[in-house]
């Protein structure tokens, strides 16, 4: 506390990300990174430029990544808005968008910085229970509201929609913006960019992606968020009122070679995909009950063992998972789908635990 | 224009960074960059970290990076606060510091940015002229405010002020903080990170560095700033309610090496000092008034050529400078230094043009 903070400081209480622990031989499953590298292409990118041009800005615009995301999803350039991380890019969006004089409305378990970003820009919201099983019914979105923000996948639970779900909200929501959070969408879920493609574009859908997941990149820091140009035109008056320059050289280098590595992406998303089924079998033969996922991490517990219990016993055998103290979701573990060797790790110390 | 935007973006005017122009053959002096590369130590950390550990989260903390930037400086981890390059430390400083009941001052000739920030965080602010030789008066913030902060040395100008200005400033301002914005120190200014050492270190004094100009990264986006511990506290908590990951691995490793690598930051900015000494001459004995500088650019004007002219005429010949159409500046120009051919050749083009 200090009398020089500003009256907001006071009131914030930050989001507390996954740990990044220093231990050594750890098994972690706990923020959701691919456990393959990301593309050979984007290292390979990331090296040429590393050198005497550093001493250089890099492009404010990032223009060559626009393009190059741009043309991977049938878009143009100017519906494509880059951030540092899709973090900053949902700042931008929580601060340009859905700042209204009515409270954006967004799940009751959900990504947690949501609220977070809520309170650093004074925004009013309303938190939306997800049905007994953890899904989202869009009709419950249904609503007045200054905006609506829901991640599809929705984290931490793994559950997704079907895009002609968000076409219903889309067709009832006309007054205000909607945001798909697709940061987990390429291991099953349907992406909604689909519906951003020619002149048909709705004024008030914005898709929010990132680079740290399926991308394999969550250390370079690249996100983005598509949709229609007016709304990318606000986005960019926020980023150029906050910071010109988001993204270094390094980063947009990387990023382009990473997003035209299609092929890179669809092998590893694979065979996470792969790994999830084998580990929700397994875990079922436990005892375990695990949520149906297309994500990169599931979301289970078990009937006759604490959360935080078996979340303390891993930890004490060196495999980190994620444990949310939070109604509802206390007696919960979400675990990130590794390689088949740490699944393998993992249910082995589960049997342990179990026994 | 879209009926989507939060109230806010409709009144933001964004900050205008100097152009990175795709042109071939190219002298560009309009960025304040370094002419000489950075710290062959940093690419080299940086090569060693393009890797497949590129798929995990950076430390979100930055902890070894401040734990260099707090021995560079006699200082303690606890008062290094890190950013996306200074313009995002400074987001986070108006936002978290500078958002008072009463206005902040800042000079009326400036770095442009300020009053952006302000717009975008619903600041007030009040300008305070510069004398009349575009000097900064101490005397002049005497009075009450929300905060105080300016660049020593100022830009546009290049002018500075000695430490013990400064002192006697923070000796009468102890309501609110005084942020010191040292983009440019290295060039010949007194820094006023000695009076943060220590247990005096003042309650309210916070001093903004880049790792863009003297340690010529401005492609890798790192700054930070240093104060008492409750300022960077603040500041911490604005950033994990904002992006838990503004830098990301590479930016930290690189980051880390430059900073260790003093020898390369005195030995690139004593050259720069003397090419500016030189320059200014040439520029004399061509009839232009030169503000004293202190930082790796210079304000200049001719009494008898219009700045706009010279400006476009230089751009016609390769060689980008930067001129701002503000009142009482707009007869200058903003020069960055290069090396000492660069230099040749702008005093050879403006013989041409003054011809």
């Amino acid at each position: 506390m200090s009398r020089f903070w500003s009256p907001v400081v006071q009131t914030l209480t930050p989001y507390v990300p996954g740990e990044q622990p220093q231990m050594q031989r750890l098994v972690k499953l706990n923020t959701n990174e691919s456990p393959y590298g990301p593309s050979p292409k984007a290292l390979a990118a990331i090296s040429s430029q590393t050198n005497e041009d550093l001493r250089l800005y890099p492009d404010p615009e990032g223009a060559a990544l626009k393009q190059a995301i741009a043309k991977l999803h049938g878009l143009n350039p100017n519906q494509v808005f880059l951030g540092n991380g899709s973090d900053e890019v949902l700042a931008h969006v929580f601060a340009g968008l859905l700042k209204q004089s009515k409270p954006v409305h967004f799940p009751d378990i959900t990504y947690s910085f949501y609220p977070v970003y809520c309170k650093l820009f004074g925004i009013e919201y309303k938190t939306v229970p997800l049905g007994t099983e953890f899904e989202t019914n869009t009709i419950d979105y249904f609503a007045p509201n200054g905006g609506i923000i829901f991640p599809n996948p929705n984290a931490p639970t793994g559950r997704s929609i079907p895009r002609s779900e968000i076409e219903k909200l889309l067709a009832k929501n006309t007054d205000s913006v909607v945001v798909i959070d697709e940061a987990y969408v390429d291991y099953g879920t349907e992406s909604c960019i689909p519906l951003l493609r020619g002149s048909n574009c709705p004024e008030n859908l914005l898709v929010v992606h990132t680079l740290s997941k399926s991308r394999a990149l969550a250390g370079l820091r690249v996100g983005f968020a598509v949709g229609h140009p007016a709304l990318i035109e606000g986005l960019e008056r926020v980023k150029n009122s906050f910071n010109s320059y988001p993204l270094g050289r390094l980063a947009q280098a990387g990023a382009i070679a990473a997003i035209e590595d299609q092929a890179h992406l669809e092998a590893t998303s694979t065979k996470v995909i792969k790994t999830r089924s084998k580990l929700i079998e397994e875990l079922k033969t436990l005892g375990f009950e695990t949520l149906p996922s297309t994500a990169n991490f599931i979301f289970t517990r078990h009937p006759k063992h604490a959360g935080a219990k078996i979340y303390q016993a891993l930890r004490d055998r060196g495999i980190i998972v994620r444990h949310f103290k939070s109604p509802r979701i206390e007696e919960f573990l979400r675990i990130t789908i590794g390689t088949d060797e740490q699944s393998g790790e993992l249910v082995a110390a589960l049997k342990e635990i179990l026994a």
